[in-house]
């Protein structure tokens, strides 16, 4: 019976592979609507196997489809089947990375992985760890920050001081996160961006001198590569410059733009990343594999022990520290996610990874291209990674977008910036073809025609 | 070729899952030995599909067994396949739990397994939320509790007063979220336990009287359903008196324990849970299902989109606030942990369930009653829960463990208490016989008399 409920998976996902290409788009509807169609709430008394099943494949099939060529909502998605392949491996052998006892082999596997990310970093003597979303390895990256540069708080408590962290376009996690640690969401500030919608260097260090002046204690200088809605990148070189001069931790949020570095193309974008004290990158985005994969990686060996650890005698029995990630870890139990990473890195190898960051990068000109050679859109800038702003002339974006929702059409998000609202599409999925973005521009018009 | 892939991952994970009974431990090996024999490092050359697919073979048949009859170091394992089958939708789908524009249906397959734990603790107006792991659970119950009460340090920033949690025998993520969260880990107050393991509500009262006295700031404490060697159950409406009578957050870690719940024969274990104001469940865990399924849950509504939410227009844009998880959660990108829970409940129903907590949790004490009835072992402690804390007389109980790992005859682990060291086995999985304690306790004498 068992292995036949795996055959019967199986089919159920066949099945809903196949239909990315005849229904792209699940249509949007209301819960109402779900909840009269599907049998969810649980009862008191269980189902046979196969109507189970046949619940389970219904509920397969009505599920929204991230990996279609109609999905440009997200900075992820695609599917690739090895990936997909390992990451069901990691669900069956169910292994927790927390000690080599259990991880075992998985162990040298995750080592692996993060090594290689250190080497395109450029962080020869630095260390990393997985955690599980890009807002948590920013927390840890802000975590062990804040404790290298104020010792005390780690064991004693925050001293009360005011602490502050800078970043432009940052993704929202920083300024959660500061909640989260103590420092204080109103102590996160935004520094200005450029029409680039890069941090402004010299804005950076007017605020950090003004904030001195007043008595406050710069901690933690926050760059993005690859922000959420324009995809910029900010000037590592000049950001990490600044945070030395006035000894601030200076931190890469990497998560969407750190696979530049796969690309000898477009590597350049992370020009300086190396500079910095800690770098996180996820690859669930652009690396193609399924949610969540992502790495904090520090400059320095021991930030993590030294910051995040804590004793645990019943769980870290035997091997060397070194072996048990979990403890330098802000998770207990944790689910492998790097085998799915190392299987696709190890079969495309750097080449073939190269190949297909350039593809989406490239592809996301082409798309640039497209729309400025259209006299009825406009491109809001020029893309530097994967994300598309642009606008259909005198047509609501917003409206646009949820046209395209509501009707089964495409799915898509609106970005706004420095006043202006603007369709934002991204392109992370390795699978997505030039017709692909030709047709999604076809229906921006046509929805926009169409409200 | 993509289906393909799916079609030989099944056919290895039969393999794997068949070797479960031929070949129950996988042999504890150095790194080096690993190294030698497996090709891990990544290469500029990728591998062609089948070379790469016999590796993936090799290294999932090298990797440890947590669902096997010999593994019972941890407080999870086993496996059942139809939360295997819908970890695989989850993975096939990768629809992250952010809004309901991309989780669409899955959102409310997610709802209904909070409100389904919600209504088994007896929190009726309350709300919940996944996160990976019990570690960051008990982080969004600390944090939220710490806002709470201290209502400027979200925005502000913490004050710098010394801010107080307690537990006795507490999992390592109550210190090392204290460290985190700005609390400081030297703030996290060890109360003392009884004989069986339980927080002693009398010294939990006299050291908060004293921290009153000495102007520090007693703030939570935490409760644990089912600590993790003794398996020991707090008495919550005890500690629950004394935590309002001071003003205090009373949090609930159930992690391992919440699980009782479902059995009308051990829920007496979680009696006054209810009292609590926030209570933390693993459905990874006694609920069987793979790596990692945790739910927080808050007795009030909007404790999380209070002290958790951060805006993020970029990706909130349509929907209800209700229908958009991520706003109150730690993570961004979110994997669909709930699918595989639902799945399980929903096969199983109230009853099914009941019967495999009841199991597991007889299992232990058949195994309790095993070791009292044979004089070369002793019992420390009747179980509570499903781990068995016994000795073999004259024995060294790490000596026992190293040797039943490094042999492959059993994956288990040992504990402490009161200066007192003893093999502490875990009996989680719904699979496992009375023959299979059997044949673990046998193994274990067996060890003895060869070290």
């Amino acid at each position: 019976m068992d292995l036949s409920i795996l055959q019967q998976t199986l089919q159920i996902a066949e099945k809903y592979i196949a239909a990315d290409q005849t229904d792209p788009v699940v249509p949007h509807r209301q819960p109402a609507e779900w909840l009269a169609d599907f049998d969810l709430p649980i009862s008191q008394e269980g189902m046979p196997e196969e109507a189970f099943m046949q619940l389970l494949e219904n509920v397969t099939m009505a599920t929204n489809k991230t990996a279609s060529t109609a999905f440009f909502n997200q900075l992820y998605g695609g599917r690739n089947m090895v990936a997909v392949a390992a990451e069901i491996i990691s669900v069956i052998t169910n292994v927790s990375l927390y000690t080599y006892k259990v991880g075992g082999l998985q162990i040298l596997i995750e080592k692996e992985v993060i090594a290689q990310m250190l080497k395109k970093v450029g962080f020869e003597n630095g260390e990393g760890a997985f955690a599980p979303g890009g807002s948590l390895t920013n927390l840890v990256a802000m975590a062990v920050a804040r404790n290298e540069k104020s010792q005390t708080i780690k064991n004693m408590g925050h001293d009360g001081r005011k602490y502050i962290v800078y970043s432009a376009e940052g993704h929202y996690s920083i300024t959660k996160n500061a909640g989260l640690l103590g420092i204080g969401r109103s102590n996160v500030k935004k520094i200005n961006s450029d029409s680039m919608g890069r941090m402004d260097p010299e804005k950076l260090r007017k605020q950090i001198q003004t904030d001195l002046q007043q008595g406050l204690r710069p901690l933690i200088v926050v760059s993005t590569a690859g922000t959420t809605v324009m995809g910029a990148f900010d000037q590592f070189e000049e950001v990490d410059k600044i945070a030395k001069e006035f000894d601030l931790w200076h931190h890469v949020d990497g998560a969407l733009g750190g696979s530049a570095l796969l690309s000898e193309r477009y590597k350049a974008l992370m020009k300086g990343c190396h500079l910095a004290d800690s770098v996180s990158w996820n690859a669930h985005k652009l690396m193609g594999v399924p949610l969540t994969a992502s790495v904090v990686m520090f400059k320095e060996k021991g930030m993590m022990k030294k910051h995040i650890s804590e004793r645990a005698e019943y769980l870290f029995q035997s091997d060397d520290e070194d072996l048990n990630p979990g403890i330098g870890s802000i998770q207990c139990g944790r689910h492998n996610d790097a085998l799915k990473v190392w299987a696709m890195w190890k079969w495309l190898g750097h080449e073939g990874y190269e190949k297909r960051i350039n593809h989406i990068f490239d592809l996301t000109k082409y798309a640039a291209e497209k729309v400025k050679s259209d006299p009825s859109m406009r491109l809001i800038l020029e893309p530097q990674c994967v994300t598309l702003c642009f606008q259909v002339l005198e047509k609501s974006s917003i409206e646009i977008c949820n046209y395209l929702n509501q009707h089964g059409m495409a799915k898509v998000g609106y970005g706004e910036s420095k006043g202006e609202t603007f369709i934002r599409a991204a392109f992370p999925n390795h699978n997505l073809t030039e017709q692909d973005i030709d047709r999604f521009l076809e229906m921006v018009k046509l929805a926009g025609e169409k409200i």
